[in-house]
């Protein structure tokens, strides 16, 4: 089945939902958004003749742990829901993850459909099936692949978007403009329109997942960046998004050339994100706990390596088995120069 | 990926092992089966360049519970594993349900092989690829689709199974006789060899599920009498296969005909199992109870039926989707009947 990815106003969400073939609606919603747009999508007015049962998750991050997604399974359940029920998320991409993991273990799979509100999800969380909770030791170890039916993006939801999660976004988009030369092109104007390049990079992510839905081959380079940022989001605490950028920084200073770290910090720049510093910059640099999360991340594929996004040019990425040993050899020599390595 | 299906003794399944492309095995063994045959399997020893790591799990459906599936994936995370690690089950059914449901969601999936080792498990329940855990509502309610790359069937494991656990896989052998002509002519003679029906048994359902993994059509149909077997297996804390039984003689006896429950007599006897009885018999035929189970079913298709499997004759059966409100109306009529139906 493919994912079906369609720009919309709320009404087309309304004319797309009471198109499913199901008599019963399972909403996962994230909190606040719910709070911030029950009203406007009014579902339980606008959907016909099917029921809707509502599950509201916490904010953010904070859902995608075992005892919220039992408590939401359990829900469920004991509302005497069927296999033929299709559930909804509505939210950023942590409520997706959440949701589609749900979904895709639920009375062992049901359909499912995304209204990604965050430019990130838009963008890139909600495509593709990959869908996850986190474990007390790294996020998205544990989940499945299960794709969508629809995704609706409407971009009247980023009008209410906190700054924070607008450069989310933007750190992940500027992953796509060293994925895809014509996205790169897109970016690397002195003013962006960043709600033109959601549509290239979900075009291209959708393009990219249908090829290897299960990661085996090309979508491995949509990790461009990730090894890294992962490391940093968790050892910083960062947003995933601008964590994203330091690590596709990281891996062009020490992987790539110095011609990739300056067209990064030109594209920086056109998001105006040029104040935005780096999390090591004066500090230093930790190459003993990126090590130690680099050995749980989920691309490891052996006990002594991991799969790493190398890049040479916008659009000329590749798959680099690495020794961990390797790594943490080439970060040990960088470590000094890194230290005070910004774009 | 199909599976591959192969009868065995304990040197080959060293052998299979030996021959799996993972430098990691995680293992799921059943606590009392691994403390039988732990010496005999002496994998520590025996198993060459592979990092071997085991958690046991308590014994048949107890160990089905959201706890011990977060505690199960929390150990194997913590030991450090990766995605190319393959997981193999050692035990009966629930054993190979949960470690499935493990196996299909730790880093988003791994490969994985079973064990099986009771009669269960070799003719059924290790087949297919269904993993499941429990819910506090009913059984198997979240899991998914996930099929092995192995199954190892020794039927030495069988020598020292309790009698409780051989019944039970005779009663779902009993429901292959009614799928399959030539499993029916098999079991239909004076003195049955239980261990030549394993392979036919087996192999049909490998068939069958090949054909239809995610049970939209043909798979339908291994559910002969499962609907009621549920109901009956929660509701008098019955074995899985010997519920399955009752729940084949009342479909039979109301959606069927008489030739049928006639037949299921004959091979219940052939089977040694005359003197069973059904657990209503001089008691009250708990129609209400029954209703609760089945409406959650995870067969229920929408708000008001589920699709019951009736069989005309052997090897002929079909799916019928039927409203709750007529199977209740159904089994109200023949209430009474039922009392003091056996065969």
């Amino acid at each position: 089945m493919k994912t079906k990815i369609s720009r919309v106003n709320f009404d087309e969400i309304i004319e797309g939902i009471n198109q499913i073939e199901a008599d019963t609606i399972l909403i996962i919603a994230d909190l606040n958004v719910w709070s911030a747009y029950s009203k406007t999508l009014d579902l339980e007015n606008k959907i016909k003749d099917k029921r809707i049962i509502i599950w509201k998750a916490p904010d953010g991050e904070k859902t995608k742990n075992f005892t919220d997604y039992e408590s939401c399974l359990e829900f469920f359940i004991s509302k005497g829901i069927h296999r033929k029920s299709h559930l909804i998320a509505i939210g950023g991409g942590a409520t997706s993850d959440f949701a589609g993991f749900v979904a895709s273990t639920l009375l062992r799979g049901l359909s499912w459909s995304i209204i990604p509100t965050t430019l990130l999800s838009q963008v890139d969380a909600a495509i593709g099936g990959k869908v996850a909770i986190n474990s007390s030791h790294g996020k998205n170890l544990v989940g499945s692949f299960h794709l969508p039916q629809n995704i609706w993006i409407n971009s009247s939801f980023l009008k209410s978007l906190p700054e924070e999660e607008y450069k989310s976004g933007k750190g992940e988009i500027l992953k796509y403009a060293f994925l895809d030369k014509k996205i790169f092109d897109l970016l690397n104007k002195d003013k962006v329109d960043v709600l033109v390049s959601i549509e290239a990079c979900a075009d291209f992510k959708v393009l990219v997942t249908e090829e290897d839905l299960e990661e085996s081959g090309r979508r491995k380079t949509l990790n461009l960046g990730h090894s890294f940022g992962h490391a940093f989001e968790q050892i910083y605490n960062l947003c995933h998004g601008e964590a994203v950028m330091w690590g596709l920084g990281v891996i062009f200073k020490v992987y790539g050339n110095q011609c990739l770290v300056d067209q990064l910090s030109k594209l920086k720049t056109n998001f105006g994100l040029e104040h935005c510093e780096p999390p090591w910059l004066h500090k230093t640099f930790p190459v003993d706990d990126i090590m130690i999360y680099l050995k749980r991340d989920k691309k490891t594929i052996t006990r002594d390596s991991i799969d790493l996004i190398i890049a040479n040019s916008p659009g000329d990425v590749s798959v680099k088995t690495t020794l961990f040993s390797q790594i943490e050899e080439d970060l040990e020599k960088a470590k000094d120069e890194l230290k005070s390595f910004t774009f």
